[in-house]
């Protein structure tokens, strides 16, 4: 049943020497991609890989976005990134993201994103019944 | 006098190859880049290298970014950036983001930052007054 | 005829803040992003998009690549980067590259790669007859 | 002592949504991000932490590189990484790469890199004795 799926994931992800810039922290165009692979994984927790949902012609492309950076993070630290489901809708989830440096726990950026499903051509379709989460 | 200070340019960006993501789109951590680009350009058009700011210990930060994808932009597409600074304050500038297709004038994305001034150390400092505008 | 067509290319290009590392130059990924926008060009001063190949069912791959770099590049500092067809068999394309700072010509790397025709399912395909140079 | 030094370390990365093309498949830039996990990895197991050795006026900076690419690699594909120190001169380090899938062992990928000892203001100076491997 689609209460059995899981809301929330931790992942922990080390700092790229190319993912600093020349202040020598974690650029904001990164932050993105962090996040991004938050939701991979929360799908997969779910039993979702969303490799396969592309290839079945289900799409996931972010219509919004939003962040605040509160601390830096440099090279080669471990963040513990948690991403969050906050609302499931017909065809849009919105999910929030905390970034915290593991070895102290400060706080070092959160974000929110809202997500559109779409087809191959890009067209807004519903969310598959099976990844419905209920409130 | 600071009100000489030009407020908004425009750039143009053509979206490359490494750009686009598995969908054929430019991915949504790559605006970022973009705006950057433009607060550089607009820097420039008012007799600023951030280069050299950065140099004399003047650094901007991005405190905190939001953005709405509007429409796709694909590979080897030109698009104009439009970027305007809307705020000033003693220590943060507010910056606006338009970004359209260059051939058919389609809005792509829109964008908001919040940049703070802050020296080599990360501390808070006032933005230097030459670079000040007036409302 | 396939003899008209232009064998090399100068473009330019201009460092972003976030193609900077820790040390403050451009990070030795990155140039691999501008030899691919040299070759973008390329093609097009010989009329062709590589857009329109890949929609046509003609891609080109890295096949194997090498570069030395000779000296740092800084963030905004605008680069003269020229891209040439050093060979061209049936079914792939040697290019190198040389990549100097514009304000003095320092010689800041140069690079070689070799593209293979595939077509959509990865399969090598012979270069189609209109981009053909002779030797 | 330094006969004790670790030459080789194998690592897991799996490939991000934003690491692939337009093709679907690991940009060839993205690569040498890899290698130079692989690098930072191997320096770790030998006792070093990179960041550290920057710190301390210690850089390492890529001087040439080669790879050749055997196999497309795609998205959310688990891949191993070997590092793997070639050789050792007074202020050089060579290193060899070899990528595979875990899934299957596919060889995705070969490559070299040889790296200068630099100090803060980019001259080159012999690399610190206790990181000396022994052939």
């Amino acid at each position: 049943m689609s209460t059995a799926l899981q809301k929330t994931i931790d992942i922990e992800i080390r700092v790229r020497y190319a993912e600093v810039d020349a202040m020598g922290v974690l650029h904001h165009s990164r932050y993105w991609t962090y996040f991004e692979m938050g939701r991979t994984e929360l799908l997969r927790s779910q039993g979702f890989a969303y490799r396969d949902l592309e290839s079945e012609g289900t799409f996931f492309v972010v219509a919004r976005c939003s962040a605040k950076f509160r601390a830096p993070a440099g090279y080669d630290d471990v963040l513990v990134l948690k991403t969050q489901v906050t609302k499931m809708r017909q065809v849009k989830i919105d999910h929030a993201y905390e970034l915290r440096r593991k070895s102290d726990g400060v706080l070092i950026a959160t974000g929110e994103t809202t997500l559109a499903c779409v087809d191959r051509q890009g067209r807004v379709i519903p969310i598959p019944a099976r990844m419905r989460l209920e409130d």
